[in-house]
């Protein structure tokens, strides 16, 4: 058994969009299991756009990676070591080991996974964080009738193809927005949607809202926002009266500095947002998931045997080797994976 | 009895703040009421920021006022002339008689009142629908609880006393937020509020949240937005995670044309308004009250021995004569009166 592991740090914060030198990859002893604890060996880390906002210091829901410190994400690997009564070597289990070869976690910060139940890379995607956070918001907050219109980003994303196939099985139409042809192929042919638009064709909000109103002939009931930037400004002034945005992420934002860039337009002045909330009695509600894990076995009962009978599909986007996350997760950040971005160590 | 009544017509479209060109008053035959249809001589009628929007023929949650027709208002007045058995001459009644001397309409649109039980005036304000836009806006989004702080501007007018008074008798930290130093003293003498700061004191807001802070130690739980501007602007970056922001106005955008104006920092571009959504977990509720008057019995059930108790107190701002109803109004939108703008017409 190796003594040593990997693990990056935040070496510097980003100005805007992280660069390389943002990272480092450092080696250090491998740590021995105290009291109650358990070391397992990373296979496949999770990737999310989440991560980019604990680089910065900004204040926030969650504290800042410190300078030097290990960058956050939730993992999935084998016990090699154990030193408490409800783990054993071999195990599987999900815990947020960080962006390392290995991790030392407490037993209750854990989170035991079947192998034989399926890939356990669901444990990061599909039923994981990003497909409760999809499922939560939209049940919650979006609160979805038959009949209506739904419209999400990032559709072919984990948290974007798992509101649009809840939507179309509670009878919705659901529109999807992605980047590139290809992605939205495979939101209407793999995930269901009624119709994808490619948000890179469009010069700017007003072309792309143009076609989204041939899409939305009956206007907006649910904007999943987890984009923000020129989406929400093509969406807006489409929302229908009493209309619901959950927001759960707006990642078009998220290398903006001073949050002033991704306003390309006077619809998206602070005044003109009001305005819409108050004339069409939006419901809008910023949430983050970790206030809400009392609802994932709620969430793992009602989508677990959807996923294991293939009626809700995810599509896995692996890249390989922990020394290639920083950039496999800069790529993502530009929207170039399709699907769940994972990292595979061994 | 007269043979003519006078009323109010909408002469132009304003271009930003109203002028009286955009006015006139007009003389025509007293109807004779129809089949079911009862005639009122107008008392008392009310004047509230939303008549503003009717001004425009901006795309709002009501069609506006086409140019020469009458300007819309709710009225109390006394019954003259009757064609339903449900009223008969000298019962007073409450109805949208618009800003005329008399009004004729259907006797289902008209609620009576019971000048025995206070002034019919409260019909207005804090029993009307300014007061049941306070109740319902609080008690359906704003979910007070006992120790949390609450802002709201306005604070004398008839939406943000109820307001303040309810939240007080919640158990709530309520400061208030009024023009000029006799609305804030009332606001604390008059309706109980823990603090009242004047917004014409402050260049900007951020000098208005400094002095905020020190008034609202722990933070923001709820923001009842009836104003918009530069009180949003120092608020929102104040608000406690999980807070709760019920929107039913915004009147000092109100004139802003193509609502640019108003937005007088970047504090108010959309991605930083978004942003705080998300990352306080806020909830944010855009409504107009006559989607909600299924609830009206439960407000006067509930408000109205209050009022008559003198629990809850309201303060009144009298114009006299249908020929000032302009000028009055010109004047509430710009903070002009104290209380409920009423016009008494007899």
């Amino acid at each position: 058994m190796s003594t040593e592991m990997q693990e990056i740090v935040l070496a510097s914060r980003p100005e805007a969009e992280p660069t390389p030198e943002n990272f480092r990859l450092e080696t250090s002893p491998l740590p021995t299991p105290g009291d109650g604890e358990v070391v397992v060996k990373v296979h496949y880390m999770s990737l999310d756009p989440y991560m980019r906002g604990r680089m910065d210091d900004a204040k926030s829901y969650a504290a800042p990676v410190p300078i030097g410190g290990r960058m956050e994400a939730g993992a999935v690997g084998e016990v090699i070591a154990s030193n408490s009564p409800h783990f054993k070597v071999g195990d599987f289990a999900f815990g947020m080991f960080g962006w390392a070869s290995h991790g030392c976690l407490p037993a209750r910060e854990l989170r035991k996974l079947d192998p034989s139940q399926g890939p356990i890379t669901a444990a990061l995607g599909v039923l994981g964080m990003p497909g409760f956070t999809g499922w939560h918001g939209l049940s919650a907050y979006g609160r979805p009738q038959a009949g209506e219109t739904l419209v999400v980003a990032a559709a072919t994303g984990p948290v974007g193809s798992m509101v649009g196939q809840l939507a179309k099985k509670a009878g919705l139409r659901v529109i999807g927005i992605a980047g590139g042809a290809e992605k939205c192929k495979m939101a209407v042919e793999t995930f269901g949607f009624d119709a994808c638009l490619d948000h890179r064709a469009y010069a700017d909000a007003r072309a792309l809202r143009k076609d989204l109103k041939e899409a939305c002939p009956k206007g907006i009931d649910i904007y999943f926002e987890n984009v923000g930037g020129k989406v929400l400004e093509a969406v807006l002034p489409m929302m229908n009266p009493h209309g619901r945005i959950p927001i759960c992420g707006m990642i078009a934002w998220y290398n903006a500095g001073g949050l002033g860039e991704g306003a390309s337009d006077a619809a998206l002045t602070g005044p003109n947002i009001w305005r819409n909330v108050l004339v069409k009695f939006l419901s809008v509600n910023g949430f983050i998931i970790s206030n809400h894990f009392d609802r994932y076995p709620e969430f793992l009962k009602e989508v677990g045997p959807m996923v294991a009978k293939g009626e809700l599909r995810f599509v896995e986007d692996i890249a390989e080797g922990l020394e290639n996350a920083p950039t496999a997760f800069m790529a993502m950040l530009k929207g170039g994976n399709t699907g769940k971005q994972i990292v595979k160590l061994v």
